[in-house]
């Protein structure tokens, strides 16, 4: 799992998903053949987590490619348009699946003077390349955060984190949870507060299985603990993933992160966001840009098919929140950690 | 409902419970007709709220007294005080369940003299007055912090409550959501976001709920989405209720208060908490000395009797959290609202 075989898999000629709506209770898998079938569980959350949506949207580029049976380069090169602007909009807010897809239709500009068979190949073999270099990158972040947190005086660390960035969140190992492998790894773990992160549970269902399948000691708590464990002294860092990040440094990721950002100031705990250079809007100045995706009430009336709200009271969805870049310690990259001012340190990070 | 007959009713001789867990998919009933259930009632959260289990515990001492057939005195008093140690342990946390089964036991003891009969109709009756007054002072509540709130500039506002302390939560009309009934009788709420109170969900089922009864405009959000909803400036003021004071004003109350206190101080967000002077514990100078129930870690574990994480996955499930009195605004009672310094207003407000 910690290699990247779990997540997804390119599996006579496609894309194989672990169905994450149904883990930790039922190990299933959902077959994508075909562009719309990967849009469909980008956008259902079969997958989720903004470094494996990036690579799932590669590979359901490549897969509309692949599946152009015509020998029409202007049809071709259509179909492709179609199929990354379809893609493009299974999910708003992370910026990995709009960087993954942008990558590939660069890769069929440098050769649109090829055949067809050829950049069917190509983007085939790049979406493959995605995934290995996902895997690689978040080896780095790991070993990066590791070090990192070496700052930390204890010697054994108890962590909080939020949402799922792990390997289900990536092609493998994963951000956040890359971080913490890497610790534990060292034997630097003494044991991880996983928030449940209501709506959707990813902390109680996938961070919490992910780790229990790694021997790594872990808690599960309700989102609204984390205050009171933070006001016990028994937490010595923050580490989460990210969905998008401003060149300020402001980071949109699960909701839920913006509080603990402002709880972990206020006890004075290192606050760590462990993301892919890919991760990185450029195109963004400041967090109160990013798009916060409002997804389907139901995920707020139902616990996993359970109804715990009546339709006649109103709910409310937001999916993600931003994070201030003032209540951020350090960004973790495969290229080092950034720190504040995040406008200088993460350019840099990124020509190194 | 308003006026309580639907938290609890004296009923031919017998206490009846509306069953909390069960709501809002179902109304159904509990009829408590000695000691033990009702002890049964508060421990299994059949109610729950720290006004209505101390009226609970009064007339589970009531109903052990009134079920007592002989004639000895001294067999009469070891049954009222085993009653009263049986009561007493059915939660920890709320004070009031102390505070409720003393004055009890106080009245016994100024009548020691009367014959059996005679104490059996008096502590029926106090139980009963307890009752009556418990909805009182929620009105005085709700009246001295609609008045409280009428600092807040604008003219229409945004309440977030967390858990339930409403009607249920009380004889009737509720403490927070007293002071929410008594602003919207005035016209003066706009909306009120309700958390929603994992893992009993409280917020979810029985806030919103209350709410949708009284035609008061309420969203139900996850306990994460709040920093958000802070963040855009959608919320004016937080109105919490409260199980435990501290002579200081510490506060405790549902897991997830602290974390709110914390972010409403980050957005310069008044922060109230409304509570009966019975929630004062004079014993206590600090709330870390208030003790924090660890509950079954089921109710982590299942949604409603769905179950969301595996038995292999360790998970944690402490009820309440304390409040630091720097983070209160105000605390409003019966008698009015105590402001910092607490160690001094709280016993102005008493000594009223």
């Amino acid at each position: 799992m910690a290699d990247g075989n779990l997540t997804l898999k390119w599996e006579e000629g496609c894309l194989v998903l672990i169905d994450q709506r149904k883990l930790p209770l039922t190990e299933s898998y959902v077959r994508c053949c075909d562009e719309k079938s990967v849009a469909r569980a980008i956008r259902d959350m079969v997958v989720r987590g903004a470094p494996a949506i990036g690579v799932c949207a590669a590979y359901g580029l490549a897969l509309a490619a692949k599946n152009y049976q015509g020998r029409s380069k202007d049809e071709f090169l259509s179909v492709i348009r179609k199929a990354a602007s379809l893609l493009s909009q299974a999910r708003p807010t992370a910026v990995n699946l709009f960087w993954a897809l942008d990558r590939m239709e660069v890769l069929v500009d440098q050769n649109i003077q090829a055949p067809v068979a050829k950049i069917q190949a190509l983007l085939e073999a790049e979406a493959k390349k995605m995934e290995a270099e996902d895997v690689h990158i978040n080896r780095q972040i790991g070993k990066n955060g590791a070090e990192a947190l070496a700052a930390c005086p204890k010697e054994k660390l108890q962590l909080l984190t939020h949402c799922n960035a792990g390997a289900l969140a990536t092609a493998g190992y994963g951000t956040a949870l890359g971080v913490v492998r890497s610790l534990h790894a060292q034997h630097r773990v003494k044991k991880v507060f996983v928030d449940e992160t209501r709506p959707y549970l990813q902390g109680a269902r996938l961070t919490a299985w992910e780790l229990y399948k790694e021997g790594i000691p872990a808690w599960v708590i309700t989102d609204n603990m984390a205050a009171h464990f933070m006001s016990l002294g028994k937490i010595d860092a923050v580490v989460v993933g990210a969905d998008r990040i401003a060149k300020n440094g402001d980071t949109a990721n699960k909701i839920g992160t913006l509080g603990l950002s402002v709880l972990a100031r206020n006890w004075e705990i290192p606050f760590f966001v462990a993301a892919p250079l890919s991760t990185l809007d450029g195109a963004l100045c400041h967090g109160k840009d990013i798009p916060i995706e409002q997804r389907d009430p139901r995920e707020v009336r139902e616990v996993m098919g359970k109804t715990i709200i009546p339709d006649s009271i109103q709910v409310k969805n937001p999916s993600f929140d931003v994070t201030g870049h003032a209540d951020i310690t350090g960004i973790i990259t495969e290229a080092g950690v950034a720190y504040p001012p995040y406008e200088k340190t993460i350019d840099k990070l990124k020509g190194s």
